[in-house]
């Protein structure tokens, strides 16, 4: 894979923005980089892979779908599929179950695969001493949030190094391929044991009058973005434009970052990796991680070549990631007055807020790392939907 | 990249049709195969890849799709793009050769760019021995058979020993990129001089009633195979489906075989495939090629995971596209009288051919064999719109 070199980096604190670079080539052979470009070569990419786990968040996508997000995830990465389908009247895991099973099968490779909503999976949650992620009905609460700390904290029991996220609802298998090539390529390039790889995509195919649209921008990133931007314009006193990521649902990270991270539940969770790295990383606030803040947090945003071609979640739900994504940068203690005084007159113009009322706050997790592994891994069994496919998926007990 | 595994052929004298195989992974590492799947290592592409000509025939598709699709190509193919595309009131060709020339001075690799109207490409295929594709304005005739023509006689100057075709009006770069994969595969697996490689598409995205349907079925290859399929049936006494890439534009061959091929005018070249593998080296007709007698043509078809997703041509597109499909068939020597008789029945009945009219003759070229290599060699230099970029895209002059 060949990328356009970024030439420059916006710092906050210890965290290293990379301006946006485009994907050159998907597949850049044993072709050299120079000056203008990245090339990264395919052993390379396979050394990461090998160390990479990606976790599909799931719900309700037919087979053929699943079938084909499948078929993108280069062989050496690690499949976790997260699934939050119904169970009734049909049971739709049990049909995804079976899908992963009959790839990994076909395709001889290990996968793990687990429901969301299983008691099993509360309770070994819970054990291993996160109480915060369990509702009303002892069951790990829904959202897309969750779904991807379930998802890392699997990762970290494979013991791989980084664990990345590719959406199940998508129709080009193709588009999950570079992703995941993007992710190997990011991970390689940001030479820094806590690093972050978020991805823009190129154009969404909308349709419009009948025909293919192609639009450049999403509807929630464009606002998410630009309060983000805002953000970190107020600390260096010059605007900036810097951050295209975030509401990059596709993204990886290095274990080391991730199990540090606090993770927003629903979908909050995409743009407060920002926001919890400014808290965390940023040098406002003080941080619990001085051997972070001694090396870097490089976070790469790569613009891929293909659409990105999914189903049409509607508007609500374009509404409802953007009022997620403003409350938890309203609420962040690195927000300073006027970005959370601009936010709220942009939720109030939108009708998304009454006069005078102040944001929800969003539900903010307990870093991964914080959990007892040794329990996780021993109650995970008992878990009725958890399934590992093929040998060698899971670690040995971790210490 | 990992293929199911074809388990039948159906032969046709010396050329062996295989089952359509699926794609199951687009990545499948250093993964192995087994009974149920064919995995080809990535070293093993590579090195069909060093010898694969990606030629993109173009007819007046936008900068950004043409990007998209050169973005896909691997890197160590070699690019020739054919354009035919509008020259006045913009000059539209100069356009892609500059877009061409951006990409590779980027990606640091080779290409070929020359315009398919262009006078001085019209003088060098003459001299070189090919006047069949001069029209009355004295220039190469229009039609996508005639570009593919051009592009296999480039190709065969570069000293590579095969050659694929990638349509220019591909909106997703991962598509092009695992045709690409598929025709390394294929060609990898054929294990033959004489290999063909044909793509048969996941499915074919079209807006109906303001949403996305993803089509199994093209409107033109239908019919198209189901005839190539009885043509093979007359002979065998057994009715057959094996034939599922009649129409394929998208597909790749060794220049063994291809320089013994004669190649069509215009949509027939796709369908005239078969029909001149049947005429050549089906047994029928004597061949004038007993050392590929003596061998076996290899035709692997292969059904990706991409969806095809290409601007929308039209209904008479496609209705042309069958006719000239089924005019080739139907003047076949090796079509027995009930093919014949069952194409005119349909073409009646469709209104394409009025009552006891015979279905008119399509263009059939020489093979791109025949040619003087060298004096095309010498002649092309003169051609004004003929450019190579970067060193190395052509082989020295051949003997």
């Amino acid at each position: 894979m060949r990328l356009e070199h970024s030439y420059r980096t916006e710092r906050f604190g210890a965290v290293r923005i990379h301006e946006l670079q485009r994907v050159i080539e998907l597949d850049s052979g044993a072709g050299a980089g120079d000056s203008g470009s990245d090339a990264i070569p395919q052993d390379a990419l396979r050394a990461i892979e090998r160390e990479l786990v990606i976790v599909i968040p799931c719900m309700n996508e037919t087979r053929r779908v699943i079938e084909g997000v499948l078929s993108g995830i280069p062989h050496d990465c690690l499949i976790v599929l997260v699934s939050n389908s119904d169970r009734y009247p049909v049971d739709r895991y049990e049909i995804e179950a079976q899908t992963v099973e009959q790839f990994c099968r076909l395709a001889g490779r290990p996968a793990i695969t687990v429901h969301q909503r299983d008691p099993g999976l509360a309770a070994a949650m819970k054990a291993a001493g996160m109480p915060e992620l369990i509702d009303d009905d002892g069951l790990v609460r829904r959202g897309k949030g969750e779904a991807m700390l379930i998802g890392m904290a699997l990762a970290a029991l494979t013991g791989r190094r980084y664990v990345g996220y590719v959406d199940a609802d998508n129709y080009v298998p193709g588009a999950v391929h570079e992703y995941c090539k993007v992710y190997a390529a990011g991970l390689h390039l940001a030479d820094s044991p806590y690093a972050m790889v978020r991805i823009s995509w190129h154009s969404k195919p909308k349709v419009r009058d009948g025909r293919l649209f192609f639009s450049r921008r999403g509807r929630s990133s464009e606002i998410t973005n630009a309060f983000l931007n805002r953000l970190v314009a107020e600390y260096s006193g010059f605007g900036t434009d810097v951050i295209a990521t975030g509401n990059a649902g596709e993204h990886a990270l290095s274990l080391a970052l991730g199990m540090r991270l606090r993770l927003a539940g629903g979908f909050a969770v995409e743009p407060f990796h920002y926001v919890d790295l400014f808290e965390q990383f940023g040098g406002v606030l003080e941080s619990a991680h001085p051997e972070v803040m001694a090396s870097s947090v490089p976070v790469l945003q790569v613009e891929t070549r293909n659409p990105h071609f999914h189903e049409n979640k509607g508007e609500d739900h374009v509404r409802g990631m953007r009022t997620q994504a403003l409350n938890v940068v309203y609420h962040s203690p690195v927000a300073l007055p006027a970005v959370r005084s601009a936010i709220v007159d942009f939720l109030t113009g939108q009708g998304a807020l009454s006069a005078s009322a102040e944001p929800p706050r969003e539900r903010i997790y307990p870093p991964v790392g914080s959990l007892a592994f040794d329990l996780l891994f021993d109650a995970l069994p008992e878990a009725e939907t958890f399934r590992e496919i093929g040998a060698g998926a899971l670690a040995a007990r971790p210490a």
